[in-house]
């Protein structure tokens, strides 16, 4: 009963649209924002941008900028951002099993 | 990248303020309303009464009436409920060693 409001913190982070998702594409390496927009043509720029930011002021994602000509940003996950994802693959298969829902 | 609605709904409900902390209090067993208000003196009873109508709306606790002398009333998980408590120790796990907050 110790872990209240960290516990709840974590739910609320991962619980914010496109969160989750973003953090599984990273999980294939570093990749541009292009990539990733690719790879989730569903989000909005503006949105992955914002939620990026998000999980970047929480440490879990590191934008990195490669200076090459021209320079190359990237994106990947932290070691919190790695670690969670244990966590989120048990959330994924309880959701899929219990959570109705229709649509994607 | 089929899943995300189901799994952002599910972070959504793990994420409000003492979801996490009633699944596990139950974990216990069916309980009556004033065992789990002693199991966790922070929540008003007013705020239990209320996380619990969610959980039930939800499928994830039952309220069952056992028709005694005087009636007793207890919750309890449904299998929708004990099948997320894999998912909430690893969030749990994750919490603990990455997620910095005071208090609790």
């Amino acid at each position: 009963m110790e872990l209240c409001p960290k516990f709840e913190e974590a739910f609320r982070l991962l619980g914010k649209r496109w969160v989750g998702i973003i953090i599984r594409v990273l999980e294939a390496g570093p990749m541009r924002f292009n990539e990733m927009a690719e790879q989730v043509p569903e989000i909005s720029k503006k949105m992955l941008t914002e939620r990026l930011k998000d999980l970047e002021e929480q440490g879990m994602v590191k934008r990195e900028v490669v200076p090459e000509t021209p320079v190359r940003i990237t994106y990947r996950l932290t070691d919190k951002g790695e670690a969670i994802t244990p966590a989120l693959a048990e959330v994924q298969k309880w959701a899929d099993e219990w959570v109705e829902k229709t649509g994607c």
